[in-house]
Parts: structure tokens; C-alpha cells; sequence
């Protein structure tokens, strides 16, 4: 049967990247070509290290992990153990990896199986940016042999997370994210305007604590250290935000945007306050958003605010891994 | 008995800059100094002759309107007249003022009277922000010489007006936005989050028209063209935002803030997708806003939307001048 999206996923694995992992890998219908790494809420190498683990945990040893950019383009980067915890999986002590790295890097890996696969391929980024610029500076051609882009990144009408202006992941390389974003693929970007609307609370973390599978338990884990991150700096509650794995979600078609205009994106790369900024042109907001000429952006502005609750439905349903390894 | 409060309104009039000015000339209780004019909706020289056209037509022609700025700090200014028409009124075809401006430029006025009058004088700034910085560097202690100032501009979690990042009044000058804003003194800035949920429609219109006075006749004509403007490129009917009208309400009093935290604000002033945007810390917003050291401005994000109302019926109620000449 054919799959219903064939994926890379480019990820700096991370509380919720493992969560966006885990709800993808119990998907049978979902193909994982490769998860590639870059440096964002931990290191590119931990990350990759953090994404095998996690591959293991779900009996996916097979899939390909490659290591990515170690720093953006600037070379200023700097991680985010206070949200992520030290290992950036919320401290859980997942066992090390049996399998490795591929020797290949992620820029060039995602050229050669675009090059491989035209018009397949759904690039799902949930980190920043520098991977997927990387492998357009490589391949001018890359915009055109992929099937779409799909981002978690960014905040439109929605105050940024890293900045008062600028999401994190963008935030932590906004070159990259100008150049992608100005690309001429088509691109779904889930900015905090939808991925702060939906919430994983202590009810879904209490679920998945007793629903008792591995899988389940070393989610519910993870979350102590995301809830308290997010309770000390931004809900005040134990919850948190599922923003990677709603974008997951959006890329392989499980949930649908409730407000999604096409529109021109940009990415204010100054030095200034605004550094990291996404601008896109939200003004058509009052008239239904006219069509733009050129827009190749489809900003998703809202989500319908019960994806957490298909997320624990996903991970409890069923402890069996989704699929034998090849 | 004392005023309520005693202001300089620095201006580009403007259509809802002269509705701004008429209402509150209806109040007796409020004391307008002196106008000062800046370029933005219309050149400074042609605001200066419309301020005196309406101070006229409220019997008014006592106050002092001083011309400021003819453009911003990087030279290249631009006017709206498909916002506010040709004349900057609506092509009313108001008769001439009599009187003229004053020989004394607007920023020295501002000094001025700052000095004559310490920590009583109320700014109230609704067009581009020239004046005001132009006076701070003239007096660079003049932010502890007044006791307020109230900006109409910016934008925060909602899109610009003038680009998709910025509010018109701060696109014409963020060099001069930025001066002001990071300035020291108390900062109510009233952007477009708030002024947009205030819409003066064709009901309020009719009511003027109807009232028959010539402040109502005149209000109710510039509206048609107001309409025309935003019917066609903003709300996609006959209604319009009442920008410089809600700041002049709430720098008085008569309206308050729903929402209006105390936050950090910065201006960006790249050449980027992100000049002229506002940026504002409203990473609060989860946890009602927790105190920011040094922040200084309130930022209105909400009102209650009812103020077309209180606007209509202000200027209905009495068609007699609200204060005789001196």
C-alpha cells in the first residue's frame, strides 16, 4: 500500500521532537526515509544520538539518522537545557543507541534522496533551519524535486518564545530561515499561533504514565521536565505546548488547519530588536485573506485546540511497535 | 476649576485626526495647549492649515498650531492621500482658516511650553513621531518635563497597516519611533490591536449627518471617503478604525484600557521586512503579564469596543463651541 507521506524529518531531538517522532513512528501508513539533526534545543550530535535512542524505543533501529549543521550561520548558536533538560529529553536515561549515525551529512543526504525520489518527498523541519538552507545552497534545484516543506517555526500574531519577537527556532538562524522560507517550494508553516493553542496537560501525561508501555511511560517522563519549564515561563500551569508534534500532525494530513491563508513570509535578519522576526503579510485577516500574487506559504494561524488528545490516543493506543524493522 | 488635562496634540490631519480634534474640543474640561503638526497623512504645512480649518469650525481659532517636521530622518517621507483624500480631509472644502500658524517650529514649542509648564503638559502624538524626538534632542531632559505622552502607532500582535510588520505612523519615521519609545518618560502607546476593534460604521455616520450641525455635517462627509478607503482595501465594508480619535479618549480619560500591560518596547529600524515593526515583550500574556524592570509604556491591547458610540454621541450632543475664544 502506498504511504500516505513519504518523510524526512529534520529535527534537534528535544523534548517534543521525540514526541512528534513517537506519533509519526506508530503510524503504519507513514513512511520515514531519514531523520536528519541539526543544533537547536540540544547539540546536532546529541540530537542524534537523543533521535536513535528514540527510534529504538519504538523498534524503528532501521531508519537512517544523519548528523547536521553544528552551529548556524553566523555561528552563535546556543541550546536550551532549561527547557529540554541537560540530555534534552527531559532527563529520562533512555539507553544508549545499539546503531549509529550515517556517515553521510544531513544536507547532502536530503539532496541525494530528493534527487532520488522527484516530487516525493515531504521535508518536515521541526528545528532550525540551516539543514534545509544548506541543501538549497547545495542544490538550487532541491525547491523543485520536493513534494512540500513543512515547518514548526516562527509566530505571526503571536509574541515569539526565544525573543519578544522571534520564534526559537527561527530565532536560531534566521539567514537559514530567510533563505528556506523565500524558497520557491510550497510551505506549511506552524508558527506559535497554533502550536500555542495546543496543549498536553498532566490529564494526557497521567494517561500515558498508566497506560504503562514503554513508549507511553518515557513520554509521560519527558513531561515533568517540559511541564516544569512551561510553568515557571509560560502558562503557569503544568501543561505545554505541542509544537512539533502538531506540525507532524499537519504534515501527514491528521489534522486540518482551521485558518491557513497563503501568504508571502519573509524573515527580518537584522541585528536589531526584530532579529529573527517572521513576517508574513496577515493584513488580508479582515477580508478573508485575498489571494497574494507570488505567496507560496501557507501559514497556519489556528488548529481546532484538541490535537494533545489525539497525540495521547496515538501513543496509548496501541504498544506494539507500528512497524517491523526492514 | 482645573482641566482634567492639559495637552500638545502633535498631528498629520488627517481625517481621524481632525475627529480626534473635534472631540476633544467638545470637552471643556479639556485643555489643548497648542497643535503641532508633523508630516505623515498629508505634508506638515497642509496639517497645519487643516488643524486651523477644524479648530475654526469648532470655534476654536485661539489655539496656536505650530508646523513641525516636513519629513522623517531618513528623508523619505510619503503621504496617504488615498487614505484621507487629496486635502487630507476628505475633499470637504472646508473654508479657508483665518488664522495662521505660529512662526515658532513645533519641536521648539514643544520645548517650550514643557519648560514654562514642568510635569503638567500631557503629549498627545498621533501622527509620525518627528516632533517629539526632534524635541528630545533639542531638551534631552524634556522626558522629565511632561507628565504623559499618549502615541497613536505601532502594531503588536496584530498586522501593520503601512507594510505587513508596521503601523503607518511608525513606518514614516522608526528612527524617530525608537528615540521616543526608548525614552524615559510614561508611555501610553494605543496601536492598531486596539484601534481596529473600534469601527465607526455608517450607522454613526448617519447619525451625523442627521445631527445637521456643521461640526456633524463635516465629520459625516469626511467619513464617505474614509469608507471608501477602507471598504476597499481594509475591513471590505462601509466601517472604519477609529485610530487617533481612541487615543485622544484614552489620553483624557474617558476610556479605559481593557488590556493594557506595562512592557518593554523597542522600535526596528533595519531595511529589513521588519522596519518600523513595534516590538513589544508580550511574552506575559499566559500569566497576566508579570512586572518587567525598566519597562515603562502601556501598551493597549484591548478596549471594549463601543467607543464609535461615545465618539458620536460626543460629537452630536451639543452643537455649541465647547469653550468661547479668548
Amino acid at each position: 500500500m502506498a504511504s500516505k507521506e513519504t518523510l524526512i524529518v529534520d529535527c534537534d531531538t528535544g523534548i517534543d521532537d521525540a514526541l512528534a517522532l513517537l506519533y509519526l513512528l506508530r503510524d503504519p501508513d507513514v513512511d520515514i526515509r531519514a531523520v536528519t539533526t541539526v543544533f537547536g534545543n540540544i547539540d546536532a550530535v546529541t540530537a542524534a544520538d537523543n533521535t536513535l535512542r528514540v527510534l529504538e524505543l519504538a523498534g524503528r533501529p532501521d531508519i537512517p539518522v544523519a548528523i547536521g549543521a553544528r552551529d548556524n550561520w553566523l555561528g552563535n548558536a546556543h541550546f536550551a537545557p532549561y527547557v529540554h533538560g541537560a540530555d534534552g529529553l527531559g532527563n529520562t536515561d533512555l539507553p544508549a543507541p545499539t546503531a549509529r549515525p550515517v556517515a553521510e551529512p544531513a544536507a547532502e543526504l536530503i539532496v541525494r534522496l530528493a534527487r532520488e525520489n522527484p516530487s516525493t518527498l515531504h521535508l518536515l523541519a521541526v528545528g532550525p533551519l540551516t539543514n534545509l538552507a544548506t541543501a538549497v545552497l547545495l542544490e538550487p534545484e532541491l525547491p523543485g524535486l520536493v513534494k512540500h516543506v513543512t515547518i514548526m517555526g516562527g509566530a505571526i500574531r503571536h509574541p515569539g518564545n526565544a525573543t519578544p519577537a522571534a520564534e526559537a527556532n527561527i530565532s536560531n538562524d534566521p539567514e537559514a530561515a530567510r533563505t528556506v522560507l523565500t524558497a520557491g517550494w510550497p510551505i506549511t508553516l506552524v508558527p506559535l499561533d497554533a502550536t500555542m493553542g495546543e496543549r498536553i496537560t498532566e490529564g494526557h501525561q497521567r494517561r500515558l504514565r498508566e497506560t504503562g508501555t514503554p513508549v507511553t511511560a518515557f513520554a509521560a517522563q519527558m513531561l515533568d521536565q517540559y511541564f516544569d519549564f512551561y510553568e515557571g515561563n509560560v502558562f503557569g500551569d503544568r501543561s505545554a505546548a505541542c509544537h512539533d508534534p502538531l506540525a507532524a500532525a499537519i504534515a501527514v494530513g491528521d489534522v486540518s488547519p482551521v485558518l491557513a491563508p497563503v501568504v508571502a513570509v519573509d524573515v527580518e535578519t537584522s541585528q536589531g530588536p526584530g532579529r529573527g522576526a517572521t513576517v508574513a503579510d496577515v493584513r488580508g485577516q479582515y477580508r478573508n485573506f485575498p489571494a497574494q500574487d507570488d505567496a507560496h506559504v501557507r501559514v497556519v494561524l489556528e488548529t481546532g485546540g484538541d490535537f494533545a488528545e489525539l497525540l495521547a490516543d496515538r501513543l496509548c493506543d496501541d504498544p506494539t511497535p507500528t512497524r517491523r524493522v526492514a
